[in-house]
């Protein structure tokens, strides 16, 4: 019964078996390779965008980064929701890479940043004064760090401040899959013609090994160039990409990343029904995507402890020790090989 | 008939059988995993180092970036021999990751660095100065990027010239297992007990996918947590660790690391024997490790090209139109999974 | 009737004497002259501390910059209010110097830091979590940016709960003088005695041209030498040092700065007393230093415009069209130099 | 009888009344002053560049570090003379501002670069090549370290060179006022009329207190507002600019930064006379600006020593004891203020 991340589950069958089949021969290395191409080639085919930059990388931070350091200056502020990933979880690795520049944060119910706020800061900036870093880039991830869905007009509302002050935006795709699988809208609809300029792309957490995309829609060639330098200098080529190309390309391939994120929010789904119906636990986030935030009495803590179910306590830490009663988050992940069983004996425990 | 690098061919049936068994069930993310404990295990008893502070990451760009931004300053002098690939090939990769370090070369015949020279430029640097940057670290690469291995007592007369400067000895030991297995010496031998403070070992290029060990031997606590907040930072912190924790374990297993640089230098030697035995190629640098780098006729390129033989023209770039018996240079590289028959096939066509 | 800020005032005499004194003759360059050593021999004495290291900057930004990345670690928090100078006013420099630490802000009235907002900031860190940045410093501006002055059982406070987690604590001191002229206590009681470990103390706003210092109290050599690399690096070590010097020795002889720094406030009291005395004004920061931050009736700043007052609207922008009686804040910044004239003339301007 | 450096002499008393004078009532800070911008003018004027980037800074580190910074990305090479201040004096000043490009060094005579081996680094930089660092700019100086001086010819010869491979050229003009002192040319012609595209022009060591410009001939707006944004993130925007900015003004009116100049260098010239006629010293290097670097035999030496002159061993260190016929190499360096009689003096020791 794990439920710690969705990082902490198999890989799937057919991304296990691309790697495979991808160890045949030689190729070119450092990208140049067939694999790689064709992996590019599926990416722009299902989000609609031929002119797309394409580039691959292993880990979400490297991903997100580096996208940000093709954005934003050194001396510039990228604004974003106070929760996000590259404020919170990324032990300063967009600051690495970016040169310094200083990570701004708005609030926003359920790790969305609200407009309101975005637009305050932009307004106090203080754009065109020297004594403070200019405004950079504007970050969303989708789904949000709290499970929740950015719809395609959020998005855009989003995007229509960025580009009022002449701001790319970057969408932290993490759980990008589990966004589109959820809205049954099109890659597209949820990413470029929304108004995202810059998007990370993630399959490790919805069933690769580790492989992530970086794309940029507008295709610029320079800073497509840039990309290429700052992943190299980054320590972020592989020699052998056709590995990671391969993960990407089987994700892509029939539909298979969004029914891996559709069984990943399926399970989710079944997870949070389970919860509301046992008129014990309080959701104060939307299960949208995978992930959900469960405040649950100590008690029933202790009976998932007992019978096994792993997870973590949200925020840390928290103990199992005290009144039986009293309400305790924590945070629940489910992926795509979650076993049902497993959801319905949480919520068994959770019962009691 | 590929001869480009030995980043072209496959990885070993080990390694993937490996890494398809790391995805049986749920593992702890970020190396808290059991195989990743395991591989380090493994690593500190091929080197007798059981006090070894040992981290994974999967590129060799990541591994010296980040193994060198723990040992020199930013205002620091790196000396490495002018061909290093932490000075030639990573796209400043090293000063991106020390925030700046100058990179300082020494010259020295088959691309291991002249004593002399070492001593000749530490002498000037200005140590103590303000206005210089400081000596921060020492070099080497093992196997040479000219094929060439440094035996113990040429690491350690390094080691004895950075140490009397109060220096680190940093080892890229990319193809450090090519040459421990040309050496027959054991790998604590040709580390340590030479006196390497930090080596760089590398699978990827010896039959891995991507899976490289930073090792710094004297077990500081304080560098390993250093190590382990610039590695998340840059990125390189895998979440599904156990994937290339797998590959570093299989590697180490059973001596396999030691058998597939075993066969990868057999391959180069026999192309060597038939190279010296032709008559018409000269061989600059000793064939020790798995890299050839013969200076032949052009006519003996066109043939080889017309066999089919892919490998680099050294230096880049020189061309196929000319005269017949203009010596041209070039790198042939084998590897683990190199076919005699294709080093026959080349040597054929070698001598028309 | 200058009200803008205290750079925009006149140098004091006695520091413009002292600059043309240290023009005779010759003198060693980079800080190895008399003069740079008389000025460090007298800030010691100034503040009891003969271990003390001191080094002479020309900017407050590269002073605070540079201390930090002395104290703070490249993947650090440094913990300042949110209104703190570091964060908004210097561009990101501290970003910079420090290789991308995150300046992570706590609020708390009139400019200092809450001790249980930072109390909090920092429970919940996550020190010791790779995932996050690590908690590096913490920072405190004397007097604040809102013209208030920690008392010295308010450093120590700030100072208690920094020590209790291992951190340093870095003052701003651009204003430092002020502080101390205002309370009476002796320096080191307002610095080192209430747990300051570095003060970047500020002459320029009081009375230099371009002087700073950065005072580390503890003498460290290591830490010492590592400064003066960076101070080298960063492009701020002067050659002709003795003319920084020069300033800072003057400043500090004779209790200059603190005649200075104490007519500077008494002016911003006569101010002060004149806007209470109206009953036209609102004064929502306590003035303690020189700086005060008025609300005023739109049609009182309309006259102060027409009487040639300069000063500026906080926050900015504001505007003289429109309703009369809407109160809008300012600042107004007195000097050394302010004449009480000025300070009466804009009094009676306000009045109308 | 100091021949130690340049920046050990007295400020001229133009400049130091010039400061004298900013000093007068109050005055816009961070350089929106009156002096500041008439201080470009002037600067514009004498260069014949009316569309030229004018900023000024207070050191010649600080010049170069952010010149540079604006001209070259982090993943790029700064291509300069192995001798070049930016190389071997500023303790990684360009690598810090950068961002962390890396300085490739060529020979060349006299501190000047050979066109012939910037072409062949240029040619070997694998520019295009994700691998290697790019081509990003070439600096040189003028004067040279070794007091020789670039012909407006062979400055154009360079630029050609940079301009074919798309490079800008960059100009270290510390000494830039002895080079047209020496020539008679304009500075126009020996700048960008030659091809230089950034030019840092140093008043410090010949005559100022401590005043710097930074020059782009192009007058391209987002390049002037990147450098702002990078002076000031780099602690180099004075609040009180005016104090710099007046000796620059000070400096280049009515020609005194030529007469300056000329004064050191009639003083350099005077004692190169006086070196040949002795025939006991060896001359290396041409005597063009302001330094020399003789050849002495040890007993002259130890003449001058005991006549108290002060001057440095060229290179470092060299011992008085010894044989007296060994020619030992020294730096002197005449400054405007440079007395005949103290070069006299010093020819007289050396006759003995």
């Amino acid at each position: 019964m794990w439920f710690t991340s969705d990082n902490a589950g198999p890989a799937a069958p057919e991304i296990m078996a691309a790697v495979a089949a991808a160890n045949e021969g030689h190729a070119l290395p450092y990208g140049a390779d067939e694999i790689t191409a064709r992996a590019a080639t599926r990416l722009r085919e299902a989000f609609e965008a031929p002119e797309a930059a394409v580039h691959f990388v292993a880990t979400g931070t490297a991903a997100n980064s580096l996208a940000l350091a093709c954005l934003a200056a050194p001396w510039s502020a990228v604004y974003c929701h106070e929760a996000a990933h590259i404020e919170v979880d990324e032990c300063g690795g967009p600051e690495f890479y970016t040169g310094g520049a200083k990570l701004t944060t708005a609030p926003g119910a359920h790790a969305k940043m609200d407009p309101a706020a975005l637009e305050a800061r932009l307004a106090g900036a203080g754009a065109g004064t020297v004594h403070h870093v200019q405004p950079g880039a504007v970050s969303i991830t989708q789904a949000t760090e709290y499970g929740a869905v950015h719809r395609p007009e959020e998005v855009a509302e989003i995007a229509r401040i960025a580009k009022a002050h002449g701001l790319p935006l970057h969408m932290d795709g993490t759980r990008f899959a589990n966004a589109v699988a959820r809205l049954g809208c099109t890659p597209a609809e949820l990413s470029w013609k929304a108004g995202v300029d810059a998007l990370c792309l993630g399959a490790t957490k919805c069933g690769a090994l580790a492989a992530e995309a970086v794309v940029f829609f507008d295709g610029d060639k320079a800073r497509a160039w840039e990309f290429e330098l700052r992943r190299k200098r980054g320590g972020h080529l592989f020699s052998k990409m056709r590995f990671v190309a391969a993960q990407m390309e089987a994700w892509l391939t029939d539909g298979l990343w969004l029914r891996l994120a559709g069984e990943a929010n399926a399970r989710a789904d079944r997870l949070a029904e389970g919860l509301r119906a046992s008129n014990l636990a309080e959701l104060p986030h939307p299960v949208e995507a995978n992930m959900l935030f469960p405040r649950l009495p100590r008690a029933a803590h202790r009976r998932l402890h007992e019978a096994g179910a792993r997870y973590h306590f949200w925020p840390q830490p928290a103990s199992l020790e005290g009144a039986d009663e009293e309400m305790i988050g924590c945070r629940m992940v489910c992926h795509w090989g979650t076993p049902e069983a497993d959801v319905d004996a949480a919520l068994a425990a959770i019962r009691g």
